[in-house]
């Protein structure tokens, strides 16, 4: 099983990894009936580079900007306000996920794809995700994905584990990337995300979040929602991620230290290293568990 | 391929479900890529009995009325006064599934069941179903499932469909016998549905309905949040499917024309059937396309 996890350093998270798979799918104390091996993992951070910015808020900030730059009224009200002057406090915010900056967000969102169609919203991730690359690295960001993941993902799999993602960012927004980036199914991307309603036959986007916002307790609330149970494996890396993390039976925490081959930050990561020590979970470090970070 | 639908007899209806499933997996016109081959189909009188009412009504029924002879002020409030009068009127209503039925129903439910932990709900669905049986055959009703249907499900599965039932009954019922009865996993259960908060480590049902009624529109809406896209083949049999049979590339209308090995009714599905002739959707005879019914 261990050269499954070809770009994982041997060591204590992988060795917990392949012991947790071990006895979940061996008769005995621990095992999981295959119906139980859900794994849900966040997004940005956990599965692909959230630095400087997460790629959804880039993707958001861009459009929010274009909208408020055609209306006037909009420019003088948040978040678009702040996108325009590049309100350095209100970018912090939003980095760290702080809930109440995403929900300003989200409303802005939710009033800017308004009456949109599933088809032209795809149509305008992609265009952006074709247009636009990280700095650092000089690559577009379905380049960015950590290698060491997608084998856990695969590792999961083979071993009859269904593996979601479950991302506060925007479900509409991943699934466009999900299969083809990640080897996800649409129905298996969870996230916050807009009602739509079904009229003369087309789908439209409504104003209304559907289920709030997938952040913290939301988390657990989607999963349930989605998967009809919590998780057996979670990951995450943020304190965002605390109640998925918390609410699973194996978790692991990613630690971004390695500023050389990726980023070095704890912004916004602080409870949930805390919690990993008191919980048991499993600290994932970039610099010294990953062989290769893409 | 014709084997494994073992329980239908040869026929149209036979062969246009092999065709469809030949087309779509077969490079050439009509090929669907697999991440795109989502199979939905309704629940009561599609993959099991709804008569003399489905069986999720009835035991929303008792349990209403049990909480009304708790209550007087409930007693004397819609639904429960109808429900411990025995209004035929709502009755028929409720069974030919109208909407403004169904949603009072639904407001009961959520009031009903509001602060209770998933396991408390699934514990009460079990045994209302272990201690329930259809009048007619003497039987559980996870004894009248239909047996063509669960073949269909495993042909469409061998062929990397991903089957997923959509009902406008309650998700949560549905996934206590999903994985058992129909071999569906919870996650592939689509059907109206409580919104839960996540405290202190626990799920705990809310008063709030989660994206709304999964009957007529609301189908598409729900299969689009679960799935990601609307589905390549549907199967139904009433009025209230309509919209999700419309929105997929193939549909399949049960019609319900056999007393003797089943029920016959045209109750609720009158439009279904006119709109399967305009839209060409294949109709599924009870009687004469199905060698056995469970």
């Amino acid at each position: 099983m261990n050269e499954q996890l070809a770009s994982w350093n041997d060591g204590p998270a992988k060795q917990a990894i392949i012991d947790f798979i071990h006895r979940t799918t061996t008769p005995g104390d621990g095992y999981l009936d295959p119906a139980e091996r859900i794994a849900t993992f966040d997004n940005d951070g956990t599965m692909w580079i959230e630095q400087p910015l997460p790629v959804q808020l880039d993707f958001i900030f861009r459009a929010l900007a274009a909208a408020a730059q055609k209306d006037s009224a909009l420019a003088a009200q948040q978040p678009y306000k702040a996108i325009l002057e590049q309100d350095k406090v209100f970018f912090a915010d939003v980095g760290q996920q702080k809930p109440e900056a995403i929900m300003a967000l989200e409303e802005a969102l939710a009033r800017n794809w308004h009456g949109s169609k599933p088809s032209d919203f795809d149509a305008e991730v992609l265009s952006y995700l074709q247009g636009t690359k990280s700095e650092k690295f000089d690559k577009p960001y379905t380049g960015l994905v950590y290698k060491p993941m997608l084998e856990l993902f695969e590792l999961l799999r083979e071993n009859e584990f269904r593996v979601f993602v479950c991302s506060g960012g925007g479900r509409d927004f991943m699934r466009v990337i999900a299969e083809s980036a990640w080897g996800i199914n649409k129905e298996d991307v969870i996230g916050t995300a807009a009602q739509y309603e079904y009229k003369g036959g087309e789908l439209y986007r409504s104003d209304q979040v559907l289920g709030g916002i997938a952040l913290g307790p939301g988390k657990p609330e989607h999963i349930f929602a989605t998967a009809g149970r919590l998780p057996a494996f979670a990951g995450g890396n943020a304190d965002v991620d605390i109640e998925m993390l918390e609410c699973a039976k194996f978790s692991i925490l990613v630690v971004h230290d390695d500023d050389e081959r990726e980023f070095a930050y704890t912004a916004g990561a602080e409870k949930s290293v805390a919690a990993a020590e008191q919980q048991g979970w499993t600290l994932v470090s970039v610099k010294n568990d990953w062989k290769v970070v893409f």
